[in-house]
Protein backbone atom coordinates (compact mmCIF):
# COMPACT_ATOMS: atom_id res chain seq x y z
CA UNK A 1 0.00 0.00 0.00
CA UNK A 2 0.91 4.01 -0.38
CA UNK A 3 2.11 6.05 2.57
CA UNK A 4 -1.72 7.83 2.17
CA UNK A 5 -3.36 4.63 2.74
CA UNK A 6 -0.77 3.31 5.46
CA UNK A 7 -2.04 6.83 7.23
CA UNK A 8 -5.36 6.27 6.05
CA UNK A 9 -5.68 2.54 7.80
CA UNK A 10 -3.16 3.76 10.65
CA UNK A 11 -5.22 6.67 11.63
CA UNK A 12 -1.53 8.66 11.75
CA UNK A 13 -0.50 11.27 10.02
CA UNK A 14 1.61 11.35 6.91
CA UNK A 15 3.84 13.14 8.60
CA UNK A 16 3.99 11.15 11.62
CA UNK A 17 5.08 7.80 9.46
CA UNK A 18 7.71 9.65 8.15
CA UNK A 19 9.09 10.99 11.07
CA UNK A 20 8.83 7.01 12.49
CA UNK A 21 10.88 5.98 9.73
CA UNK A 22 13.58 8.68 10.31
CA UNK A 23 13.89 7.72 13.82
CA UNK A 24 14.62 4.05 12.73
CA UNK A 25 11.31 2.86 14.33
CA UNK A 26 9.22 1.50 10.96
CA UNK A 27 11.20 -1.14 8.72
CA UNK A 28 12.27 0.32 5.11
CA UNK A 29 9.35 0.13 2.86
CA UNK A 30 9.12 -1.54 -0.28
CA UNK A 31 10.92 0.31 -3.48
CA UNK A 32 9.14 -1.25 -6.91
CA UNK A 33 10.24 1.28 -8.18
CA UNK A 34 12.44 4.49 -7.73
CA UNK A 35 9.47 6.87 -7.39
CA UNK A 36 7.33 3.97 -5.31
CA UNK A 37 7.60 2.95 -1.63
CA UNK A 38 5.49 0.77 -0.71
CA UNK A 39 4.11 -0.72 2.74
CA UNK A 40 2.71 -4.01 3.65
CA UNK A 41 1.06 -5.26 7.06
CA UNK A 42 3.93 -5.37 8.92
CA UNK A 43 4.56 -1.44 8.84
CA UNK A 44 0.65 -1.34 10.05
CA UNK A 45 1.20 -3.67 13.32
CA UNK A 46 4.26 -2.19 13.77
CA UNK A 47 2.79 1.62 14.03
CA UNK A 48 -0.08 0.34 15.96
CA UNK A 49 2.83 -1.08 18.40
CA UNK A 50 4.63 2.63 18.54
CA UNK A 51 1.49 4.00 19.50
CA UNK A 52 0.48 1.86 21.82
CA UNK A 53 4.26 2.24 23.58
CA UNK A 54 3.82 5.82 23.15
CA UNK A 55 0.46 6.11 24.11
CA UNK A 56 -0.60 2.98 26.21
CA UNK A 57 2.66 2.74 27.61
CA UNK A 58 3.88 6.50 28.34
CA UNK A 59 7.43 6.04 26.52
CA UNK A 60 9.58 8.43 25.23
CA UNK A 61 10.60 7.99 21.53
CA UNK A 62 14.29 6.69 23.12
CA UNK A 63 12.72 4.35 24.69
CA UNK A 64 10.59 2.93 21.99
CA UNK A 65 13.22 2.75 19.79
CA UNK A 66 15.33 0.82 22.68
CA UNK A 67 12.58 -1.68 22.63
CA UNK A 68 11.88 -1.89 19.22
CA UNK A 69 15.81 -2.44 18.51
CA UNK A 70 15.50 -5.63 21.39
CA UNK A 71 12.73 -7.26 19.54
CA UNK A 72 14.31 -6.51 16.06
CA UNK A 73 17.46 -8.20 16.97
CA UNK A 74 17.16 -12.13 16.57
CA UNK A 75 19.88 -12.60 18.71
CA UNK A 76 17.66 -11.46 21.48
CA UNK A 77 15.94 -13.80 23.29
CA UNK A 78 12.56 -13.07 24.38
CA UNK A 79 12.84 -12.62 27.97
CA UNK A 80 15.31 -10.56 27.68
CA UNK A 81 13.90 -8.01 25.42
CA UNK A 82 10.82 -8.02 27.47
CA UNK A 83 13.21 -7.12 30.61
CA UNK A 84 14.43 -3.86 28.07
CA UNK A 85 10.67 -3.33 27.51
CA UNK A 86 9.88 -3.62 31.24
CA UNK A 87 12.91 -1.24 31.83
CA UNK A 88 11.88 1.08 29.40
CA UNK A 89 8.35 2.06 31.31
CA UNK A 90 8.90 5.03 32.92
CA UNK A 91 8.61 5.52 36.91
CA UNK A 92 5.85 4.40 38.56
CA UNK A 93 4.39 6.67 41.67
CA UNK A 94 6.20 5.69 44.87
CA UNK A 95 9.37 5.31 43.06
CA UNK A 96 10.86 8.50 43.75
CA UNK A 97 14.45 8.32 44.84
CA UNK A 98 17.28 6.53 44.91
CA UNK A 99 17.43 2.88 46.27
CA UNK A 100 20.01 2.59 49.27
CA UNK A 101 21.28 -0.69 47.77
CA UNK A 102 23.24 -1.93 50.51
CA UNK A 103 19.96 -0.69 52.65
CA UNK A 104 17.30 -2.15 54.79
CA UNK A 105 15.14 -2.44 51.65
CA UNK A 106 17.48 -4.09 49.52
CA UNK A 107 18.36 -6.80 52.22
CA UNK A 108 14.17 -7.27 52.46
CA UNK A 109 13.56 -7.90 48.46
CA UNK A 110 16.58 -10.04 48.25
CA UNK A 111 15.04 -12.23 51.24
CA UNK A 112 11.75 -12.24 49.49
CA UNK A 113 12.82 -13.07 46.08
CA UNK A 114 14.73 -16.51 48.15
CA UNK A 115 11.43 -17.14 50.40
CA UNK A 116 9.29 -17.25 47.04
CA UNK A 117 12.31 -18.90 44.90
CA UNK A 118 12.36 -16.37 42.19
CA UNK A 119 14.70 -16.10 39.35
CA UNK A 120 15.94 -12.75 38.60
CA UNK A 121 18.33 -11.11 36.89
CA UNK A 122 19.47 -8.06 40.00
CA UNK A 123 18.89 -5.64 36.84
CA UNK A 124 15.19 -5.97 37.13
CA UNK A 125 13.82 -2.90 37.66
CA UNK A 126 10.85 -4.24 40.38
CA UNK A 127 13.76 -5.05 42.43
CA UNK A 128 14.79 -1.27 43.05
CA UNK A 129 11.39 -0.08 43.04
CA UNK A 130 10.56 -2.57 45.90
CA UNK A 131 13.55 -1.30 48.11
CA UNK A 132 12.79 1.97 47.43
CA UNK A 133 9.23 1.32 48.48
CA UNK A 134 10.37 -0.87 51.25
CA UNK A 135 12.73 2.13 52.71
CA UNK A 136 9.45 4.74 52.27
CA UNK A 137 7.84 2.73 54.57
CA UNK A 138 10.70 2.34 57.02
CA UNK A 139 10.68 6.75 56.37
CA UNK A 140 7.36 7.42 57.83
CA UNK A 141 7.38 5.02 60.65
CA UNK A 142 5.19 2.38 58.98
CA UNK A 143 7.65 -0.50 58.66
CA UNK A 144 5.24 -2.77 60.61
CA UNK A 145 3.08 -2.46 57.36
CA UNK A 146 5.65 -4.82 55.15
CA UNK A 147 4.07 -7.65 57.21
CA UNK A 148 1.54 -7.28 54.52
CA UNK A 149 4.24 -8.50 52.12
CA UNK A 150 4.63 -12.17 51.83
CA UNK A 151 0.38 -11.73 50.73
CA UNK A 152 1.07 -9.11 48.39
CA UNK A 153 4.04 -11.24 46.67
CA UNK A 154 1.56 -14.55 46.08
CA UNK A 155 -0.97 -12.26 44.63
CA UNK A 156 1.73 -10.55 42.29
CA UNK A 157 2.62 -14.53 41.64
CA UNK A 158 -0.96 -15.08 40.79
CA UNK A 159 -1.16 -11.48 38.43
CA UNK A 160 2.15 -12.84 36.36
CA UNK A 161 1.23 -16.20 35.69
CA UNK A 162 -2.34 -14.23 33.96
CA UNK A 163 0.64 -11.56 32.58
CA UNK A 164 2.46 -14.54 30.90
CA UNK A 165 -0.51 -16.35 29.66
CA UNK A 166 -1.09 -13.52 27.45
CA UNK A 167 2.28 -12.71 26.55
CA UNK A 168 2.43 -16.30 25.35
CA UNK A 169 -0.86 -15.90 23.48
CA UNK A 170 0.39 -13.13 21.09
CA UNK A 171 1.34 -14.76 17.18
CA UNK A 172 5.06 -12.41 17.72
CA UNK A 173 7.93 -10.90 18.96
CA UNK A 174 6.34 -7.42 17.83
CA UNK A 175 2.16 -8.57 19.57
CA UNK A 176 3.89 -9.80 22.33
CA UNK A 177 6.44 -7.16 23.20
CA UNK A 178 3.16 -4.91 22.60
CA UNK A 179 1.96 -7.16 24.95
CA UNK A 180 4.33 -7.07 27.82
CA UNK A 181 4.09 -2.95 27.69
CA UNK A 182 0.59 -2.43 27.63
CA UNK A 183 -0.22 -5.08 29.65
CA UNK A 184 2.31 -3.89 32.60
CA UNK A 185 1.26 -0.41 32.55
CA UNK A 186 -2.52 -0.91 31.80
CA UNK A 187 -2.40 -3.64 34.29
CA UNK A 188 -0.82 -1.57 36.67
CA UNK A 189 -3.88 0.56 36.85
CA UNK A 190 -6.64 -2.29 36.54
CA UNK A 191 -5.18 -3.81 39.55
CA UNK A 192 -5.03 -0.76 41.18
CA UNK A 193 -8.30 0.20 40.34
CA UNK A 194 -9.89 -3.40 41.57
CA UNK A 195 -7.67 -3.43 44.93
CA UNK A 196 -10.03 -0.26 45.93
CA UNK A 197 -13.20 -1.84 44.72
CA UNK A 198 -12.24 -4.91 46.87
CA UNK A 199 -10.78 -2.97 50.06
CA UNK A 200 -14.53 -1.42 50.37
CA UNK A 201 -16.38 -4.52 49.98
CA UNK A 202 -13.41 -5.83 52.65
CA UNK A 203 -14.07 -2.54 54.75
CA UNK A 204 -17.67 -2.94 54.78
CA UNK A 205 -17.52 -6.73 56.42
CA UNK A 206 -14.99 -5.73 58.99
CA UNK A 207 -16.47 -1.85 60.59
CA UNK A 208 -20.29 -2.73 59.41
CA UNK A 209 -22.57 -0.05 60.06
CA UNK A 210 -26.24 -1.50 60.80
CA UNK A 211 -29.27 0.40 59.80
CA UNK A 212 -29.20 2.15 56.42
CA UNK A 213 -27.12 5.42 55.89
CA UNK A 214 -24.72 6.73 57.81
CA UNK A 215 -24.38 6.14 61.35
CA UNK A 216 -22.00 6.54 64.25
CA UNK A 217 -19.54 3.42 64.31
CA UNK A 218 -17.36 1.81 66.84
CA UNK A 219 -13.65 1.49 66.14
CA UNK A 220 -13.27 -2.68 65.47
CA UNK A 221 -12.47 -4.45 68.46
CA UNK A 222 -10.35 -7.48 67.05
CA UNK A 223 -9.52 -9.25 63.61
CA UNK A 224 -11.49 -7.99 60.46
CA UNK A 225 -12.90 -11.76 60.56
CA UNK A 226 -13.62 -12.24 63.78
CA UNK A 227 -15.10 -8.83 64.13
CA UNK A 228 -19.28 -8.69 65.68
CA UNK A 229 -21.54 -5.35 64.20
CA UNK A 230 -20.71 -3.14 67.41
CA UNK A 231 -24.19 -2.32 67.84
CA UNK A 232 -27.76 -3.07 65.96
CA UNK A 233 -30.69 -1.35 65.91
CA UNK A 234 -32.62 -4.29 66.83
CA UNK A 235 -30.71 -5.41 69.83
CA UNK A 236 -29.68 -2.29 71.84
CA UNK A 237 -26.84 -3.48 74.43
CA UNK B 1 4.91 20.25 75.27
CA UNK B 2 5.82 23.73 73.96
CA UNK B 3 5.44 23.84 70.23
CA UNK B 4 9.65 23.88 70.15
CA UNK B 5 9.79 20.47 71.58
CA UNK B 6 6.83 19.76 69.53
CA UNK B 7 8.78 20.13 66.91
CA UNK B 8 12.04 19.06 67.36
CA UNK B 9 10.16 15.30 68.17
CA UNK B 10 8.60 16.08 64.86
CA UNK B 11 11.05 16.94 62.69
CA UNK B 12 8.38 19.69 61.44
CA UNK B 13 9.59 23.03 61.72
CA UNK B 14 7.37 25.43 63.67
CA UNK B 15 6.15 27.44 60.71
CA UNK B 16 4.81 24.41 59.33
CA UNK B 17 2.93 23.42 62.46
CA UNK B 18 2.07 27.18 63.12
CA UNK B 19 0.98 26.55 59.16
CA UNK B 20 -1.15 23.44 59.71
CA UNK B 21 -2.65 25.05 63.50
CA UNK B 22 -4.38 27.68 60.60
CA UNK B 23 -5.53 25.26 58.29
CA UNK B 24 -7.30 23.41 60.76
CA UNK B 25 -5.36 20.80 60.64
CA UNK B 26 -4.30 20.53 64.01
CA UNK B 27 -6.44 20.05 66.91
CA UNK B 28 -6.20 22.85 69.57
CA UNK B 29 -3.21 23.39 71.50
CA UNK B 30 -4.17 23.11 75.33
CA UNK B 31 -3.60 26.65 77.21
CA UNK B 32 -2.47 26.19 80.76
CA UNK B 33 -1.94 30.34 80.71
CA UNK B 34 -2.72 33.26 78.74
CA UNK B 35 0.93 33.05 77.21
CA UNK B 36 1.23 29.12 77.25
CA UNK B 37 0.14 26.62 74.74
CA UNK B 38 0.67 23.03 75.73
CA UNK B 39 1.07 20.58 73.29
CA UNK B 40 0.29 17.04 73.42
CA UNK B 41 1.35 13.08 71.84
CA UNK B 42 -2.13 13.88 70.05
CA UNK B 43 -0.42 16.45 68.25
CA UNK B 44 2.21 14.97 67.24
CA UNK B 45 0.59 11.56 66.26
CA UNK B 46 -1.09 14.36 64.02
CA UNK B 47 1.22 15.84 62.36
CA UNK B 48 3.12 12.21 61.81
CA UNK B 49 -0.47 11.74 59.70
CA UNK B 50 -0.39 15.11 57.86
CA UNK B 51 3.01 14.36 56.38
CA UNK B 52 2.52 10.59 55.83
CA UNK B 53 -0.24 11.81 53.59
CA UNK B 54 1.02 14.92 52.14
CA UNK B 55 4.38 13.55 51.24
CA UNK B 56 3.99 9.34 50.77
CA UNK B 57 0.23 9.53 49.98
CA UNK B 58 0.82 12.98 47.55
CA UNK B 59 -2.44 14.68 48.69
CA UNK B 60 -2.68 18.31 48.82
CA UNK B 61 -3.16 20.51 51.60
CA UNK B 62 -7.07 20.88 50.33
CA UNK B 63 -7.05 16.78 50.61
CA UNK B 64 -5.72 16.42 53.69
CA UNK B 65 -8.19 18.65 55.38
CA UNK B 66 -11.07 16.93 54.09
CA UNK B 67 -9.48 13.64 55.43
CA UNK B 68 -9.06 14.83 58.70
CA UNK B 69 -12.56 16.38 58.75
CA UNK B 70 -14.03 12.85 57.91
CA UNK B 71 -11.62 11.03 60.65
CA UNK B 72 -12.44 13.73 63.20
CA UNK B 73 -16.02 14.08 63.25
CA UNK B 74 -17.37 10.97 65.15
CA UNK B 75 -20.63 10.50 63.50
CA UNK B 76 -18.72 9.15 60.29
CA UNK B 77 -18.74 5.35 60.16
CA UNK B 78 -15.01 4.18 59.50
CA UNK B 79 -15.69 2.59 56.60
CA UNK B 80 -17.06 5.58 54.64
CA UNK B 81 -13.85 7.81 56.28
CA UNK B 82 -11.88 5.17 54.72
CA UNK B 83 -13.75 5.56 51.12
CA UNK B 84 -13.15 9.38 51.58
CA UNK B 85 -8.95 8.81 52.37
CA UNK B 86 -9.27 6.76 49.05
CA UNK B 87 -11.03 9.08 46.67
CA UNK B 88 -8.65 11.53 48.26
CA UNK B 89 -5.88 10.04 46.57
CA UNK B 90 -3.79 11.58 43.13
CA UNK B 91 -5.09 9.83 40.00
CA UNK B 92 -3.03 6.98 39.02
CA UNK B 93 -1.39 6.25 35.64
CA UNK B 94 -3.79 5.38 33.84
CA UNK B 95 -6.66 7.13 34.66
CA UNK B 96 -6.57 9.89 32.42
CA UNK B 97 -9.69 10.94 30.47
CA UNK B 98 -13.28 10.41 31.30
CA UNK B 99 -14.63 6.78 31.90
CA UNK B 100 -17.78 6.87 29.18
CA UNK B 101 -20.44 6.17 32.21
CA UNK B 102 -22.31 3.95 30.29
CA UNK B 103 -19.56 2.92 27.90
CA UNK B 104 -17.71 -0.52 27.27
CA UNK B 105 -15.71 -0.44 30.74
CA UNK B 106 -18.68 0.35 32.89
CA UNK B 107 -20.55 -2.47 32.03
CA UNK B 108 -17.65 -4.60 31.75
CA UNK B 109 -16.74 -3.46 35.87
CA UNK B 110 -20.44 -4.05 37.22
CA UNK B 111 -20.11 -7.63 35.59
CA UNK B 112 -17.44 -7.98 37.21
CA UNK B 113 -18.25 -6.69 40.70
CA UNK B 114 -21.71 -9.21 39.96
CA UNK B 115 -18.90 -12.14 39.68
CA UNK B 116 -17.25 -11.30 42.91
CA UNK B 117 -20.30 -10.73 45.13
CA UNK B 118 -18.36 -7.34 46.16
CA UNK B 119 -20.88 -4.66 48.03
CA UNK B 120 -19.78 -1.78 46.83
CA UNK B 121 -20.93 2.23 46.40
CA UNK B 122 -20.97 3.61 43.23
CA UNK B 123 -18.73 6.31 44.00
CA UNK B 124 -15.58 3.98 44.96
CA UNK B 125 -12.91 5.27 43.06
CA UNK B 126 -11.71 2.19 41.72
CA UNK B 127 -14.91 1.70 39.61
CA UNK B 128 -14.10 4.71 37.50
CA UNK B 129 -10.44 3.90 37.21
CA UNK B 130 -11.35 0.34 36.43
CA UNK B 131 -13.93 1.48 33.76
CA UNK B 132 -11.66 4.39 32.15
CA UNK B 133 -8.49 1.11 32.04
CA UNK B 134 -10.95 -1.28 30.34
CA UNK B 135 -11.77 1.53 27.96
CA UNK B 136 -8.00 2.43 27.31
CA UNK B 137 -7.82 -1.20 26.48
CA UNK B 138 -10.24 -1.24 23.90
CA UNK B 139 -9.00 1.67 22.69
CA UNK B 140 -6.00 0.35 21.42
CA UNK B 141 -7.49 -2.59 19.99
CA UNK B 142 -5.91 -5.02 23.07
CA UNK B 143 -9.69 -5.81 24.52
CA UNK B 144 -7.96 -9.21 24.64
CA UNK B 145 -5.88 -8.66 27.24
CA UNK B 146 -9.53 -8.44 29.51
CA UNK B 147 -9.06 -12.18 29.35
CA UNK B 148 -6.53 -11.73 32.50
CA UNK B 149 -9.46 -9.43 34.43
CA UNK B 150 -10.51 -12.37 36.42
CA UNK B 151 -7.28 -13.47 38.07
CA UNK B 152 -6.40 -9.76 38.61
CA UNK B 153 -10.08 -9.54 41.09
CA UNK B 154 -8.64 -12.72 42.79
CA UNK B 155 -5.37 -11.15 43.25
CA UNK B 156 -7.17 -7.99 44.14
CA UNK B 157 -9.12 -10.01 47.32
CA UNK B 158 -5.71 -11.72 48.42
CA UNK B 159 -4.05 -8.16 48.52
CA UNK B 160 -7.53 -6.32 50.18
CA UNK B 161 -7.75 -9.03 52.32
CA UNK B 162 -3.46 -8.11 53.73
CA UNK B 163 -4.91 -4.38 53.50
CA UNK B 164 -7.62 -4.41 55.73
CA UNK B 165 -5.99 -6.75 58.50
CA UNK B 166 -3.26 -3.99 58.41
CA UNK B 167 -6.01 -1.31 59.06
CA UNK B 168 -7.82 -3.54 61.84
CA UNK B 169 -4.53 -3.77 63.61
CA UNK B 170 -4.34 -0.13 63.66
CA UNK B 171 -5.07 1.23 67.36
CA UNK B 172 -7.06 4.50 66.67
CA UNK B 173 -8.87 6.26 63.87
CA UNK B 174 -5.41 8.27 62.76
CA UNK B 175 -3.63 5.54 62.62
CA UNK B 176 -6.20 3.64 60.79
CA UNK B 177 -6.60 6.28 58.08
CA UNK B 178 -2.69 6.50 57.86
CA UNK B 179 -3.26 3.25 57.50
CA UNK B 180 -6.06 3.65 54.62
CA UNK B 181 -3.59 6.03 52.34
CA UNK B 182 0.02 5.03 52.94
CA UNK B 183 -0.80 1.42 52.46
CA UNK B 184 -2.89 2.41 49.39
CA UNK B 185 -0.45 4.62 48.04
CA UNK B 186 2.75 2.67 49.02
CA UNK B 187 1.24 -0.70 48.15
CA UNK B 188 0.16 0.68 44.66
CA UNK B 189 3.87 0.47 44.09
CA UNK B 190 5.34 -2.13 45.87
CA UNK B 191 2.70 -4.24 43.80
CA UNK B 192 3.57 -3.26 40.89
CA UNK B 193 7.17 -4.09 42.00
CA UNK B 194 6.65 -7.84 42.71
CA UNK B 195 4.43 -8.06 39.71
CA UNK B 196 7.70 -6.80 37.54
CA UNK B 197 9.41 -9.72 39.50
CA UNK B 198 7.62 -12.19 39.41
CA UNK B 199 6.78 -11.80 35.70
CA UNK B 200 10.89 -11.91 35.03
CA UNK B 201 10.57 -15.53 36.95
CA UNK B 202 7.67 -16.55 34.60
CA UNK B 203 9.60 -15.01 31.64
CA UNK B 204 12.59 -17.15 32.11
CA UNK B 205 10.12 -20.22 32.70
CA UNK B 206 7.69 -19.63 30.00
CA UNK B 207 10.71 -18.71 27.26
CA UNK B 208 13.85 -20.89 28.61
CA UNK B 209 17.36 -20.26 26.97
CA UNK B 210 19.78 -22.90 27.66
CA UNK B 211 23.31 -22.25 28.44
CA UNK B 212 24.46 -19.54 30.10
CA UNK B 213 24.69 -15.22 29.13
CA UNK B 214 22.20 -14.37 26.06
CA UNK B 215 21.79 -16.64 22.58
CA UNK B 216 18.98 -17.06 19.93
CA UNK B 217 15.71 -18.30 21.23
CA UNK B 218 12.68 -19.55 18.79
CA UNK B 219 9.34 -17.76 19.83
CA UNK B 220 7.69 -20.16 22.38
CA UNK B 221 5.03 -22.17 20.91
CA UNK B 222 2.45 -23.38 22.95
CA UNK B 223 1.19 -22.46 26.53
CA UNK B 224 3.91 -21.13 28.79
CA UNK B 225 3.20 -24.07 31.22
CA UNK B 226 3.60 -26.75 28.37
CA UNK B 227 6.61 -25.02 27.00
CA UNK B 228 9.66 -27.63 26.52
CA UNK B 229 12.97 -25.85 26.38
CA UNK B 230 13.95 -25.07 22.42
CA UNK B 231 17.08 -26.42 21.80
CA UNK B 232 20.09 -27.79 24.67
CA UNK B 233 23.21 -27.47 24.17
CA UNK B 234 23.71 -31.36 24.92
CA UNK B 235 21.32 -32.61 22.68
CA UNK B 236 21.32 -30.47 19.74
CA UNK B 237 18.21 -31.55 17.34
Amino acid sequence: MRISQLSERSGVAVATIKFYSREGLLPAALRPGPTRTDYSDVHLDRIRLIRALLEAGGLSIAAVKRVIAAIDDPEMPLDHAFGIAQSAIPATRGERGDADLGGQGAERVAELIADRGWQVYAENPGIALAARTIDAYHSIGRGDLLRSLPAYARAAEMIAAADLDAVAAAPDRDRMTETVVVGTVLGDAMIAALRRIAQEHRSHRAFPVDGSGPGPAEPPRARPRAAEPTRTEEHPS
